[in-house]
């Protein structure tokens, strides 16, 4: 007897564009019997490049992940394909990287705490000791308190290696981390790393960008989210927002509103990675919002 | 010999859910050579209903219409699909009724002419006379003043009726027309005719609604593009925006903010509307945007 | 020998409109030796009514606040004049009650511990016990379980206003509260108390507002905080906003969506309000943003 | 026997920051019967400058425009004080400079044309022949059409001055002119000449900034109005706005929604210098909007 249970699955895949993968794909996932709830396709007509992120649900006891991966395994053998499955019911393990600002480090704890954010937190890393966020309950996820200085960055960027392969992370949240990270950690990174830039790229880049918009007379200033590659905030970007200010606004209101942008541009970003709407495409992403 | 020139086609369906429905229809057209381009769909969970919208590109001398449309009435059959098939090769005749305030339709018309809106204009109708937009060029679209009082408004909305009929026409936009529609008209234009709501819905209904909003002191004033049902201001919305206001904006301010939300809002739900990306859905739209 | 430390005053006035108010006031201050730092004004021309929200800076030990008293006193009499004066040397005493969902009291608390939002929070009141924001550090502020029935409504309302009194709060914020007052607490907390409504005011009053839109099949969804009067939902809005949603969006997408909304609007409002930014005049708000 | 019509005055003043100005200036206009109907002003705590901008009526036959004069150059002594006045009664005369794009000469002509937009516009220049504006009604402004080529450049710009000399147009409106002017010319048009850059500054400068958009990958694309000096696209920025933009959007999507930014950005910030909003501070400005 069959269990009424379903499992959902989320795969992304990319691949040169040809007819038929569309056809390929569904036929395969039909006849595992699966039933496709969300599907999202775009064709890259500069480099023909085909993306697509496909939702599917199927009777827990009916298939297992094995038999799904060889589909996979097959489909892209004949599409020369790249995929990547992964199920709902695992909480993807997310590390968190913070230094002084706390902002988007408590904003990013709510979320998961009342559920909105279905992430794994499995550890927060500042260059501060606990005790500046004595205010912040923790709720038991461990914290590394991994002080830095030009001499000791290489020790504790093996640190942080360590950590993130001892606790399983996926994903590295930089949540306004303010430390650059040497290139060598930005390479290992790619692609499973997000930053928050606290400005509207490619406006201002490099330090106190709200007080270079402040000097420049803009009328509007903003946050990017992106992902880490080598080039130093030249990585792909997942989402951007932006607020009004007026001249009467001060280097201090523009920081403030700042805050607000990068928080929810941040949490944006996370949740567009872990549903797997967000998928690097060389120096762009493609994002399938819902 | 096959010309390499494709033919590109637009097919929305609906039909109730069910595993295998994208299988089939991705295999049916790759069975006819058409290389999907654009794919979305959506499931409806309440309902459990299933909408889709596919770009597709055939190659011009391989297969004809009629092909497609045996196709797509053997996939009708066997999945109780509802089906409909445009290319874009043919212009959507599209006929622009219009009232005094004549902002929408300067807009329209010059997106039109731009190329930005890719629609066939046969004809404009107005309850005023030339004259009254004697500013404007109409580039030999006919035109068709048709004045109304409550007397004579039967016989002329069977004129409008009868220019539909004899210009084509498969969508009425109405462009601030300012004119309550029968309920006769309105249940024979359903879903194939906008309207723009000088207003956000469901907020201020019925008239002057920039005045009720200065009158109630909001923050945000909008508009609202729908499509015409036999409920007067209730059809299924197709777009909506805003504009922040403030106190010191007068009702002249509120109007002249809002004619500009509405001229965009009207743009964007007339172009969704011709790329067959808002399909009805009971009181609601499912709207595919980019 | 006098300080140079300067004292910041704010005061709002309002009276009926003539030649010379900007002129009496401004020049009474400049005989006190107060220098003007901001100054806003609104004539509104409707009811022929003068609204004005004037910074100064005055040094401290040149003018004492009874002098400043005396000044504002004379010119009232002289203007018919009424007017409100603060320092922001003291920080409004504040009271926040808060239901099950703690998003809005979160992000208060946040922006107050950070030094954001320059108040002085006397206490918190729930209607739920402490345990369930027990994630949450309190900071000293106390916290006040007051259980509400239909049986006990009178003499729970009888508490807060006992709780408002002993702790001198002049501001009361009501952060999700989710308990309708009664009519008698409305009006008794008219013009110093602001709600925050999960919704976009006019648009959907009542319960589960974002289950209405959803229902409607609205693209924006909004949340609107205004202050408390008699008036259940129609007091003067102080601030509003909105953000896109899709048909792809659930009625859940709707609510975690809303509390961002809800959140940033109800954080402006306060501000407004202890800035002295926000006037009630009628059943509308003057808001003198920067 | 005294006229109970009123004239309108706008003056926007500047001067260094010191105690006694507001009530020196009011003091001043009650004296001669004005009645201040709006006022807003801003101290610059950097340069300790300080800006306002007044509206006031006057009878029409209590007090003509030399006796305000006057007191403002007495005022202007007092406090080291530079000093604009305008009366509404007059339209500023604008010229406006085009290129093939016309999507914000349409827009302004029609604002102007339906009362929107004050302005009285005395010529249309272009370097291309009035043919290719066929479809538009220029209502009698006199069109010039100024062909330019590097070697007839120096000549080209001679014209341009001598048509703002013998129109009297005290406002020139780059309404996406696409010829870079001369260093001269700039400078000569300093503080009197609006741009619209078709793109969000200081993100990306330079030529087809919509295409460098597309390349980086960014998710909101913006326009923005600014006064012409010396500094090519680093003029004082007056206006900006955004719109959302998706990996979907091709170069020819962001081409098409650049445009709708473009011509509202441009109307705004000719709006706001005909009303005396925008006032130039330096690299920046000041705009005291409603």
């Amino acid at each position: 007897m069959t269990s009424n249970v379903n499992t959902t699955y989320i795969v992304t895949i990319s691949c040169p564009n040809r007819p038929g993968i569309v056809a390929g794909i569904s036929h395969g996932l039909a006849e595992l019997g699966a039933n496709i709830t969300e599907a999202q396709q775009f064709d890259e007509t500069e480099s023909r490049q085909f993306f697509m992120r496909i939702v599917f649900e199927i009777p827990q006891d009916a298939t297992d992940r094995s038999v799904l991966e060889n589909e996979f395994s097959r489909l892209a053998r004949e599409f020369s394909m790249s995929w990547s499955l992964t199920t709902t019911n695992v909480r993807p393990k997310v590390l968190i990287l913070v230094s002084r600002f706390d902002h988007c480090l408590v904003d990013l704890l709510y979320r998961w705490r009342i559920g909105e954010l279905a992430i794994d937190p499995v550890g927060i890393i500042s260059n501060h000791p606990r005790e500046i966020y004595r205010h912040l309950d923790f709720d038991g996820i461990p914290f590394h308190h991994l002080p830095i200085t030009p001499v000791t960055k290489p020790e504790q960027e093996a640190r942080i290696i360590q950590i993130m392969d001892e606790s399983g992370a996926e994903l590295v949240v930089l949540a306004r981390y303010m430390q650059i990270l040497s290139n060598e950690l930005s390479c290992r990174l790619s692609g499973r790393c997000i930053n928050i830039h606290h400005s509207f790229l490619p406006g201002f880049k490099g330090a106190r960008p709200y007080h270079q918009a402040f000097a420049r007379g803009v009328k509007l200033i903003g946050a990017t989210a992106h992902y880490v590659t080598s080039d130093l905030d030249e990585g792909p970007i997942i989402e951007q927002d932006v607020e009004r200010i007026s001249h009467a606004d001060t280097p201090d209101d523009l920081v403030r509103k700042g805050r607000d942008i990068e928080r929810r541009v941040l949490a944006r970003a996370v949740r567009y990675h872990i549903e797997r709407r967000a998928i690097m495409n060389g120096h762009k992403t493609i994002v399938f919002t819902s």
